[in-house]
């Protein structure tokens, strides 16, 4: 029903229909997630989930572990790319301690949403416990009910956290059935050889794997603490009827792991961006999605959410805001 | 001097070299051309360039010629596209009349560099005179002076004008050389019959054409009114070391005018998205230019420059605000 009256909007304004191409889409989805042919973007939220990973020690990636609570504090301080672009398009930012390798001083502007410092080590062993892969869904939802019940609705996820591109390749290749290969990028900038190593590395962890296949046993073993509360904060998003942002490789791959456990999230998700990480290209064409923006961004953070933010805004504001070929008194076609 | 400080002041933020993809170089550019470390975007224009085309009674288009004098209309009252995104970012916007074919009633907020009521078809002759091409890109510069004037440093460029495609594309196949089927397009929505009736038209056209091959005879034959203002308006505000943003398939054929008279003015462009015309792809290709957005946009109008306007905000925003990996004590890499 919506849909239907969301299409006559969208056809009657003065422009030659689907002529605002991608816009018209998000429109007509962000009308459909919020229920309304006058959808208004509430309070948009960006949450930054950081945690480490032990996989980091093993040299999967270019920069030391120590970095990610650097870049916390660097969030907290507001001198992240992140920072900046929520700045500039007025979204809210909040920082998550998901599981940093560190005690953080008390007192900082830091949600607390702590598993563990860092996972263990995928190469030996489990990241995690299955019950702590249960509490990273719960401890998702909690922030993001929280978000929510102050009247967002609209949320992207980003992440923090040396060595997460691992996690995110792994649940990827064995959860779409694609080679490793396919799947493993440079990360933060690893050089040819770094990049050989991370890929044997990761291949040696895949092959001493003997849990089940569902994406609960996976995402415990190989998954983030970060990664898992951005996988449990988009089904609640979704649950809420919120517009769900995905960002890059790691928020997509999280977002993998959501539809796993509830298909219907998909009504929901617009992919911001398209990464220039490897494999996010190959995992957005297995989900389907196209991507908002194409350039070339490899950053994280959340950062492709909240670039592409103002376009989401540019749909709602087309659709509520232009006249239709009758009240402009506009023409439509020679031959309708 | 000012590229290679740009370039110490990029790779100094707290990010993965290279990260922010062509944020980076959108810096890199906006920097270079306003010759600053510390590069602001001031008053930001668009300027919609409306005139009539001869060609458009040879039924060459899918709406009537009076689209155009309507769609002013609706520029002035507010409710077209550009004026929703325009808003949206507090971008000046600017209607000019170049050559509507009709006599609007004086007191409207409608800029006159009004040289006839259309062109004539270049389907019989010349669509307009060699003093009157002259006199466009005159028009074209008085625009923007005055506009420079005020204080402004970042101008783009749209147009409204039923028919512009037709000369957009043979503009595009004389001046590249490339074969006019792949520079013609449906416009605002042909379908196939009246697509094969363009070809057919634009055909006879250019093989009706006797004058020189030099860019100021084609320009007469075959342009536009708006399209050659604009072509006037993006040399003058190249001249006077603005950004300068390139809209879709109409504004980058304008764009192709101006480099064949002044190639220098290639440092100040940027092409704002790449349209869903069909032309429009291979014309970007030809120039070497990479599309900020891509979005299936055909609507002209100057959009995709209001739309990728806030990632050239966002792009002088991390230069200007971002910490550096020294200011936020946030290590470098492993290996550096």
């Amino acid at each position: 029903m919506i849909r239907q009256e969301l299409q006559g909007l969208i056809a009657n304004k003065t422009k030659p229909q689907g002529s605002l191409g991608m816009l018209e889409e998000l429109a007509m989805q962000i009308g459909t997630v919020l229920q309304s042919t006058r959808p208004e973007l509430q309070q948009p939220h960006l949450v930054v989930f950081a945690a480490d990973h032990g996989i980091a020690t093993e040299g999967v990636s270019a920069y030391p572990q120590e970095v990610t609570r650097q870049m916390v504090l660097n969030f907290l301080s507001g001198g992240a790319a992140i920072n900046v672009f929520c700045r500039q398009h007025s979204i809210s930012l909040q920082v998550i301690d998901a599981g940093v390798n560190t005690d953080f001083e008390p007192g900082l502007p830091l949600g607390d949403s702590k598993i563990g410092k860092g996972t263990n080590s995928f190469l030996s062993g489990a990241a995690m416990t299955a019950d702590q892969a249960a509490l990273c869904l719960v401890k998702g939802e909690k922030v993001v009910a929280k978000i929510a019940a102050a009247g967002c609705n609209v949320i992207g996820f980003g992440e923090m956290g040396i060595g997460n591109t691992s996690s995110a390749a792994i649940l990827m290749s064995v959860i779409c059935g694609l080679p490793l290969a396919d799947c493993i990028g440079r990360g933060t900038g690893l050089d040819d050889i770094q990049l050989i190593r991370k890929q044997e590395i990761l291949e040696k962890a895949v092959k001493g794997y003997r849990g089940g296949k569902d994406v609960h046993s996976l995402m415990a073993y190989f998954g983030g603490f970060e990664l898992l509360q951005i996988t449990g904060g988009i089904l609640a998003a979704a649950k809420r009827n919120m517009v769900v942002l995905v960002d890059g490789f790691i928020a997509t791959s999280a977002y993998l792991c959501a539809i796993q456990i509830e298909p219907s999230i998909a009504a929901n998700a617009i992919f911001c961006h398209e990464s220039d990480e490897k494999g996010h290209r190959t995992l957005l064409k297995f989900l389907g999605a196209k991507p908002v923006l194409q350039l070339g961004l490899r950053l994280g953070e959340g950062t492709g959410c909240a670039l592409a933010y103002p376009l989401l805004k540019s749909a709602v504001l087309f659709l509520n805001e232009m006249a239709s070929f009758e009240s402009a008194a506009v023409s439509t076609k020679s031959n309708e």
